[in-house]
Order: structure tokens, then C-alpha cells, then sequence
């Protein structure tokens, strides 16, 4: 097809907004070990499970084999609010850059959280609804998913408590504001209110808390309370089958024009909005259907892929959550407090981590001041000011696109843009003051996050 | 058209992005009074206007015959980064509110500025290149537009001068560092920098500012360094003009499905989104050919047309600029420290005001506590958080379904939704935390706006 007739954004109508989430565990010959109770060691029942989570989200969580899974309507009718979502040509970017690259991004930042969070969000709020549940309780880091699970919240009518990993929530005050607009309480995490957080607090006075440590204290305050449970943003596998509305659409909007993507980028915390993005692509590679080049982008300050190791290890710092087979830094390691705050998370997706250790996918780790010279570039060609965890994405594809302009080749890149930087102004305050500085974490360091934990890989 | 087939959100395509700006004064039979000389009091000669604004936008802005001006395929280039944006049917808010009337807004916030005010910055940024100008000066409130021209401004390399109003640069940290990763430099009004600054200052001590204000400086330091020209945002005809982007693709996308609207409303600070949003509509009512209900919506603490008077006024408070005339507060009015920002001006477009001094629209006044309880309960039904300027046609639009929901009428309502409020949530906690009061001017505060001002109608 004439390349002059591909439209700066392509949007899919309303009826094309996919029906169905892709399961990408059916597609796995290595299927992601299963998740182990902490109390036994041994992989956890859907009984237990069930204790903490919603009952159809503990199905969704062990199902590895059923490819699709149905999207209710009562989900159907909110994914309408917002989706489809554009996938945008960066013909701007590309000119900046004078590469041959085709560049086309995702966009998930079109609604009030910001980001692709909601995907999951609205999910997890209707099971949690359907149980007859009074509320949830989670974690949020960066503060998206706080105000997805908000937002999603509003619309059913139930109570939501967010813990707030304490540096955001100092750093983004205006995010606990959105939070509130929909109704939703925030606690900073660590804080007094739970067992696990003052026992965090007692060991590391003055912390500004992790993803890990607020999970311990969302799951204590859903198990203590009557009509509650827990639901989390990433990392698990069933946040990621919701996720994969992002690649349902993108390959619907490539197809539509014949394109054919080399390689496909994502930032990756916990992995949910890159593994949501790439599983229909990963599917068609594992089906041996078609080949691409996937790459996980992670923070040099938290690199659990490219520095961690593959045992399994638990989801949370306070070891109350089940442990999962993943790349991880050790639920001990507290991360610097780089600005990328949803990227702050020890572990990685057990799928992702699976795909990677199978040669499946690459990763690399790059610094915050080269990604936030990335975000600065893409918002002046592009217009969107860009979230800094989807910056990392960004850095990536401009490299990439970079290379090319050395080689000539004229290779169609696809990257995730999950969010809008609105509520980061506080970092790129200090990148334009000249006052952001990149964290290493040095061997010592990374070692640190393994003390104590049972260190085992099957 | 069977309703069902409605879509929640109807977008256009690309090449449905209208390809001319529509003057609406050639089809008014009382045309708006001309501009005049502060200096001689006669009408603005197109050569001094030329020492303040670019050549074409001067053209623009005397021209009251020329139905439709090309936009220019730069300008059309740019559009197509944020535009079509979508025209939302309010399913949930309907809902929510219980009434038969159909409710549609037309979103503007869906880019990086986060309101309609990049239509015309981008407009006139271009220009401006096209000039071969070294850089622009303007002045903002809320931000929107400040942020709006960085943007536009870093597209075509040129420099960007903000004075932004001091109550909303306290209120609003990050929106400053907004414009500057776009690479503006923005200055808190009234400021030392300027002759005009000084003397409101000495003034009045400690003023938290106001759009007049902000405007006098602006045009001081344009009009004092070499290759620069003043840019506005509102109020001018020109802006208006490019404002009808907004009406020509709302009424595109009605009429895509047959939709005939009743009752059109919108914010009204300087005038420019409602003209723009109005325009092609009032241009069938004015040529016999349709019949709508038009509403201006405005702060009970800045209530231009509902108390102000329709006379020659400066279009600043410094009396700098020249004056219109327009249904005014006085240019010596400043207005409450109210969180809508963008609202705060003490004059309206001078078409509009005399579209409503004709009869052809109506105009009412809103406290902000009933604002932002429209705009949270928007923001819980409908997803996206309003900015509070918008916010003030969702409280007309609230009423006017209710009414309907009294009566039983099925009326169409269609209102402008300008912008996002995620850069105003110290007002949102503010109203949340139950220490939002609304500001009423009484009389004599009204009367002050006038004092020592030459007053005349004609």
C-alpha cells in the first residue's frame, strides 16, 4: 500500500475494539512455572488464592491452556469511554531523527489515569463487583494504576484503598487528588497502618517504600477486612491477559495497512503493558507463524532482567504474597528513587521472565537522563509529553531508529507509549534544572536484595 | 438513524479535518464595532496594528466579509498530531442523571496542552515563522494557552515569552514546567520586567494578577524587542477563526448521523472557544437556515455579559491595547482569585457581544461550587477529570438535561468539553476538602472596574 495513505493516527472503529483477551500461555511449550505458597512451598490452590483475590481472576491467574477469554460487556460498554486507542505514525520524530525507520507508537495515555493501566483496572473492579465484594485494596506506584483502580471504582460503586509508595506519593501530590476526585482513600507505604509496613518502617526508618513493600500492605488490609480483596496492577499474569487488548488492536491497526513490524518495544516494571503489547505478535513467533525482534526496555537503576537472577522469589518485600519463578533483584531490594517510579519493582512477569530466559525476547536497561533526553525530543516533535516509564520505550526505539540511519534499513519499529508524563513535571523539573543524576545499583547492592530469601529455581 | 448505530465516541477521518477556517462576521448583518487607536480613538489603522500583531493575522482580523480562509497544509500538517478530536455522546451521564435528553460533547483536552487553545496557537505560530519573526510574547491564566504556544512555538523554532497570571503560576507549579520542556520562558504577572508591571504593582501591592494585566506586558516587551510580535489567545476575531475548527468538525460529525442539535452551549472567559464552537450553527440561524439555542456559560465571579455594560473598553488593564467593544467589566476590574483562570477576563469577544446584544444567544452565571460538583460527577460517569473552565458548560448542560428530565423533552445538547483539569487539582482539593467559597462581586466592587475609563458606546 502507498505509503501517503497511511494517516498520522490510525484509529479502529468501535466495533473492531477486540471481543475476546489473548491468553498467550496457550501458545507456550514452556509454560511459566506456577506460583508457590509461602507457608508450604508449594504451588498455590485456587482455594487459597481465592482468599486474596476475586473468584474469576484466580481462574484467569492458573489457566494456561484456554487461548481466549471472553470480554464481559459490562467491560465492553467502559473500554468505549477510551478505546480504541490511536496508534500514531511518528512521521515527526522520524524527520527529526532523519532516519529510514518507520516509527509507530501505541498510545494508551488518552484518558485520565494516563495510562494503559485502566485496561486492567475495569477487569479486575467488575469480577470484584460480580463476587458481591464491598471494595479492594492495591498499591500504586507512579500512582496510574491508583487512579485506573479509582476510576474503575467510581464506575461500580465500590471502595477502593490505595497504598502509595511514599516517594510518589511526595512527588505527586496532585495524584492523590485525582484519586480522591473518584473517590478513592491513599495511604503513603510504608506507613503505621498495617503490620508489614511498621515492621518495614522499624527496619528501614525513613524509606521512600517500593512497589514490594506496598503490596505487603494492600494484601494484610484486603485480608484483615470483611468484603474485601486485593488486585494488583502488574506482574500477574492475569493483569497481563487483560492487557492484551494493547497488541489485539495494534496488530488489528497494522493489519489494516499491511504492515509488518521488525521490531516491537516496550518499557517493562512489571511487565503487563509489554507483555500485553507483544503477546499477539509472541504468539504468531511461537506458532512459527512469523518472526520479530522483541525488546523489554528497564531501568538501569532497577534491572531485573538484565542483572537479575531466575529463581523464584516473592511478589512482595514482606513475603505475604505467593513467590513466583521470575527474573528478580530479590524482594529485598528497595530501588533508588529514580523518577521512573512504576518501573520500581524487584521482579519481573513470570511469562515475560519465561520468554526471556527462552531467547525469546531481549532486554536492555538505560539510564533516566538519556531517557529523559529521549522524552524531551519526542515531546517537542510528537507533541505528547510522555510519562517517563514509557520514556524508557521511546529511548529505545530512538536508538533503534538510530541504527538504522547508520545501516540504511528502512526497519518498521512499533513501541508502547503507556502514558502521559502530566503528573512527572516534578522530574522534568530537575532534568531541566540539570539536577538529575543516573542510580547504578552496584553488586553489593544487588546482592543485598537476596539476603535471607530462599533462593531456589524449580 | 436507529440510535443503537450511535457510536460513544464519532471521530472523523483524517482527511475530514476541515481545509478552511469559517468567518463567521460575514454572515452577521450587525457586524462587530471596529477596534480603536487607544492613542486617537479612531479605528485601528491594519499598519499599527501591524507593530503589535503579525501581517496576516491582522489581515485576519479586520476582514469581516471573507466567508473562508484556507488553512494553510503546515498548519493542516500540525492539526493532524491532535485532530479530529472526538464528538462524545454522554451515555453515562445521561444515566447518571436520569434524562431523556441526548447529551454530546466535543473534547478539545486530547492533547499535550490539555484544551482547544492549540487550534490557534499553532495558527499563529505559523504565521509568525512565515514573517520570518525571531519569537513571540503572550500572556495566560490558567496555563492552556501558554503551554498551547510552547508547543506550537518549539514545532517552528521560534522563541516563546509567557507572562503567566500570578495566582494561577502559584496555583500551578507544573504548568510552567510544562511550557519550559517545551522551551518557553515564562514570567509571573505583574513583573518587574515591565514599565506596565511596575506600575500596577505599585498599584496595587501583592495583586495576584489578572489575563489584563498579563496582556498589557506582554505587548510592552513584544513591542520592545526587535523580530517579535504579540500573540493572543482569546477574545481577538482572529482566534475566533480559528476557533471554528471546533463547530465545523462537531456539526460534521452530527451530521454524519443525522443529529440535529437544540441547545449548543459553552465557557465563556475571552470568548474564543464558544465563538469557534458556535460559529457554522449560528451562521445557518443567521442565514435563516437552522434554529439553535446558544448558551454562554461564565463565572458568577467575572460575569461579563450578565453585568457588564456594552461599551468601548481597553482590551487590557494597562490601556495599551486597543479598545472594542464588548460587554465589559472595565478594564480596571480584577477579578477574584476563582480557580477557572482561563476565565478570569474582565471583557468578551467582541462578536459574541454583539451577538448577544442581538439577541441571537444567551448568556448565564455560575458560582464554582456548583461547578466543580458537575465536574466530579462527570468526571466518576464520564472518565475524563474537566478542567474547571469546561466545567462550567457541563453545570448548563447538567441543568438543561434536568429540565428535561422535569419536562420530558428529548432534547440534543451539545457542549464544548474545552480541556482536562489534570494541572488544576489544588482547586479539586481545595473543593474536596470543603474550603472552596464562591466570589460574588457586589456592586460597588462592579462599578470600580470603570473607574477613570473614558466610557462610550459608539
Amino acid at each position: 500500500m502507498n505509503e501517503q495513505t497511511i494517516p498520522y493516527k490510525i484509529y479502529l472503529e468501535e466495533d473492531e475494539i477486540p471481543k475476546q483477551w489473548y491468553n498467550l500461555r496457550a501458545d507456550m511449550q514452556n509454560k511459566p512455572a506456577p506460583l508457590l505458597d509461602p507457608e508450604t512451598m508449594q504451588p498455590m490452590s485456587a482455594e487459597k488464592l481465592r482468599t486474596v483475590f476475586c473468584e474469576e481472576l484466580v481462574q484467569q491467574e492458573l489457566d494456561d491452556t484456554t487461548p481466549y477469554f471472553d470480554i464481559p460487556v459490562e467491560i465492553r460498554d467502559f473500554y468505549k469511554m477510551y478505546r480504541p486507542s490511536p496508534l500514531t505514525r511518528a512521521y515527526y520524530l522520524e524527520k527529526a531523527l532523519g532516519t529510514p525507520a518507520k516509527i509507530y507508537y501505541k498510545f494508551e495515555g488518552g484518558n485520565t489515569s494516563g495510562s494503559h493501566k485502566l485496561n486492567s483496572a475495569i477487569a479486575q473492579a467488575y469480577y470484584a463487583k460480580k463476587q458481591g465484594l464491598r471494595g479492594v485494596t492495591t498499591e500504586t506506584g507512579a500512582g496510574q494504576w491508583g487512579t485506573a483502580l479509582s476510576m474503575a471504582c467510581a464506575y461500580f460503586d465500590l471502595d477502593c484503598r490505595v497504598y502509595m509508595v511514599k516517594v510518589s506519593y511526595e512527588q505527586k501530590p496532585f495524584r492523590r487528588e485525582v484519586m480522591r476526585v473518584y473517590g478513592a482513600s491513599v495511604t503513603p507505604s510504608p506507613s503505621e497502618t498495617t503490620a508489614v509496613g511498621r515492621k518495614i518502617l522499624e527496619k528501614h526508618p525513613g524509606t521512600g517504600g517500593s512497589l514490594g513493600c506496598a503490596i505487603s500492605e494492600a494484601v494484610e488490609a484486603a485480608t484483615s477486612m470483611e468484603g474485601y480483596r486485593y488486585v494488583l496492577g502488574s506482574v500477574l499474569t492475569q493483569v497481563m491477559l487483560h492487557q492484551s487488548i494493547i497488541g489485539l488492536e495494534t496488530k488489528a491497526a497494522l493489519d489494516k495497512y499491511g504492515i509488518k513490524p521488525d521490531i516491537i518495544i516496550g518499557c517493562a516494571g512489571g511487565g503487563s503493558n509489554l507483555g500485553g503489547l507483544i503477546a499477539p505478535f509472541m504468539g504468531e513467533k511461537l506458532r512459527g507463524e512469523a518472526d520479530y525482534r522483541f525488546i523489554a526496555v528497564e531501568p538501569a537503576s532497577c534491572p531485573s532482567l538484565t542483572r537479575g537472577r531466575f529463581v523464584y522469589d516473592y511478589c512482595d518485600t514482606g513475603a505475604v504474597c505467593p513467590l513466583a519463578k521470575m527474573y528478580t533483584l530479590g524482594s529485598n531490594f528497595i530501588p533508588a528513587g529514580t523518577h521512573a517510579g512504576g518501573l520500581r519493582y524487584h521482579g519481573m512477569s513470570p511469562v515475560l521472565s519465561q520468554l526471556y530466559h527462552d531467547g525469546l525476547m531481549e532486554a536492555r536497561a538505560v539510564e533516566q537522563t538519556s531517557v529523559f533526553e529521549a522524552a524531551q525530543l519526542f515531546a517537542r516533535t510528537e507533541g505528547t509529553l510522555p510519562a517517563p516509564e514509557s520514556s524508557h520505550a521511546i529511548r529505545a526505539a530512538i536508538d533503534e531508529a538510530l541504527k538504522c540511519k547508520e545501516t540504511g534499513e528502512e526497519k518498521t519499529i512499533v513501541f508502547g507509549l503507556t502514558g502521559t508524563g502530566y503528573f512527572d513535571m516534578f522530574a522534568y523539573q530537575r532534568y531541566n534544572d540539570g539536577e538529575m543524576v543516573d542510580y547504578l545499583p552496584n553488586d553489593e547492592e544487588l546482592s543485598r536484595g537476596f539476603e535471607g530469601l530462599p533462593i531456589f529455581d524449580s
